[in-house]
């Protein structure tokens, strides 16, 4: 961290008010794995009887802390379970070392915390390649456990954070069979991105009662429309993970709840457009949206082709309505198109249309469409029913300024 | 054209002295297509006889003058042949007028040339999606055909620029069968990159005798080993396109000529280094060696993974050794990895080894190489004997500076 970064435009008025859920508590503390002068390493204590979920990235060079989770993830347990996260090393790329440090932590919270190793989960974010001075994160492990307290949730939403330039949260509160369950999440990452600094780490937290297997479907399925649905600068950490855990403390089966399922959407979307909203060096909230592909895995193709390209994004921090290079983007995308088909919208203005050019087109409408925060381009190719909405930022100076340097 | 850029510091220092290639005259002229004050039109005209072959995109948003060369271009004949060639706008994604502008100019040419409408190749590349005034190019064939000129090849590689900072030229003289057969070539481009002014463009001429199914299967081969193996953004124009003439004028057969085959590949993987030393805001010139991959075509995809990162492009631009976001494009790339049998060197310098940070490495060594203007990243995978070497430029603010406002 040889810089303080300025808070993103885009970031959200002020952290959300999370609530209270019953089964976890948090404790934050400075072990100084990396960072000086702030937190690094969070602990979340989870109730016997919780269910854990998750996703994980598909890196081939994933960290150990990765590996580790994903062998872990599907166990069913009726015990205690610990999630143990540390800023300022992501302990990848450590051969086995690696692997030996993430014994050692797990084993060191198992004890600590009174929990089967097989329920502690670790992630580690920061420098890759340098071997993570564990025994910095054992030592507090006696700190951390007695201050847990279940209000903390924003204090560990701050000890994870690395390149961030806030810390990111949002809740829900569902009513299912007449009871109100809760639901808490908090994430880090400025874009999908970086194995250095920016690596994406969510943990959601509900007080619904929920089986593993059932949890796993509804995160899975999750994912794929919030989290995978977001990108800043297409590339991959090898640390990314999201866990879920529900404590049942509720007493409330949302196994079969739609309002469940959907507030869990909205909220895991929110904390993805949090994520792209501190892009690093973002000025613009870009959603791209694609309907009439033939299938929704073109659709997909397409967005992303779109939402990745460094000429659309760009021209999108230029403020230029540069449709030509959508309609570049669209014929690289490898995705079904027809050229003489496919119409582009910014906004609500159309600007291509059969083909070509719009009739109806006006630069300065569209113009003015790109000076507003949050862009919206919409792609239709005249081909099926295949739909997809992505979500991205702008390329900016700011992201040069941030990578060029960023760990001189 | 807002603005004048100035000189990419990675061109060549003067502009080659390139051979008369007996059976191509060159004539070029400021039609006015959009530039003012320049050159836009070229001409070259081949003699009859001459065997024609060519490479296109593979954009699914293929401009109508790119869709019109495919048409044509297996075609034989013993007549004579024409390319021309417009910049300062790309007749792209502009409907059935665009098809009748290139029906309207090639029948000109045809008829202004004397050779048959079905040997008459054009190239467009500039702003899309606006009709193409193609009366401006009829207007001015007269002019072109009574300045046709067997020197003025150097000519035609200016009027063929756009967002080029230097025009782009090679050459290159074989001995086949104790004769000597001449090869002089022509490129622009500034990228891979970019439908609006960056399409690269490409013409080859030899006086070589070789028949156009021979020349085709040579220019394809070649094409995959150059031109397909650069990349500046990861952006592919809806235009690209390479044409290579072969006259015969100097009677030597080059069919089975290795000599010549590979004298053609030196002349485009030299023009193709061109197009990335002029890559849109370069200071660094990069090479990806990927070795050790199961095969070759996954050493290709890492190589492209880590060429089009941008995590690892401004890396370079800020001299930064950061060997660990060139791991992360491993992982993200699709193509088989084993992070412990991994070695990354840059330069010479061993920076990482069977999936660690290299017992050798040293940050000011690594640094050093980062510090010059020609990098090279070594990737050994240790998992088989593919490999496969391509070549980009780095990610700066210039890059930026030229995309964010392009068209304003």
């Amino acid at each position: 961290m040889g810089k303080s970064l300025s808070v993103s435009p885009l970031a959200p008025a002020q952290f959300p008010d999370l609530p209270v859920i019953e089964g976890v508590r948090f404790a934050t503390t400075a072990a100084g794995v990396k960072y000086q002068g702030r937190t690094d390493v969070m602990l979340a204590l989870l109730a016997p009887g919780s269910a854990v979920a998750g996703s994980f990235t598909r890196s081939a060079t994933r960290a150990a802390p990765v590996l580790d989770c994903q062998a872990k993830i599907s166990g069913v347990s009726d015990e205690g379970a610990a999630i143990l996260v540390n800023s300022g090393n992501a302990n990848a790329f450590t051969g086995k070392g690696g692997v030996a440090a993430v014994e050692a932590i797990t084993a060191a919270v198992a004890k600590a915390c009174d929990v089967p190793q097989s329920r502690v989960f670790t992630s580690s974010t920061g420098v890759i390649g340098e071997p993570l001075p564990y025994e910095r994160i054992t030592a507090v492990l006696g700190d951390l456990t007695a201050k847990l307290d279940a209000g903390s949730i924003a204090e560990a939403a701050k000890a994870i954070m690395t390149t961030d330039t806030f810390p990111k949260g949002a809740s829900a509160s569902v009513e299912v069979d007449g009871k109100t369950v809760k639901i808490a999440g908090i994430a880090k990452g400025s874009g999908m991105i970086a194995p250095d600094m920016a690596t994406m780490l969510v943990y959601i937290f509900t007080d619904a009662q929920i089986e593993q297997r059932a949890l796993q479907n509804i995160v899975s399925i999750h994912t794929d429309g919030t989290f995978n649905c977001i990108t800043v600068d297409s590339d991959t950490s090898t640390s990314d993970s999201l866990i879920m855990a529900a404590t049942g403390a509720s007493g409330v089966d949302v196994t079969e709840s739609e309002a469940f399922s959907d507030a869990l959407h909205t909220l895991m979307l929110d904390l993805a457009h949090q994520v792209v909203r501190d892009g690093e060096g973002a000025t613009k909230f870009v959603e791209i949206a694609v309907t009439g592909a033939a299938n929704d895995a073109d659709a997909k193709t397409h967005a992303m082709s779109i939402a990745n390209s460094p000429l659309i994004k760009t021209a999108i921090a230029g403020q230029d309505p540069n449709w030509g290079r959508v309609v570049m983007a669209i014929g690289k995308s490898g995705a079904a198109a027809d050229r003489d088909r496919l119409s582009i919208r910014f906004g609500d203005i159309e600007v291509a249309k059969d083909g070509w050019r719009s009739p109806s087109y006006s630069e300065e409408a569209a113009a003015a469409h790109m000076k507003g925060e949050n862009i919206v381009i919409g792609v239709e190719l005249g081909l099926g029913e295949g739909t997809a909405t992505v979500w991205t930022c702008d390329l900016t100076h700011g992201y040069i300024e941030i990578n060029a340097d960023y760990r001189s």
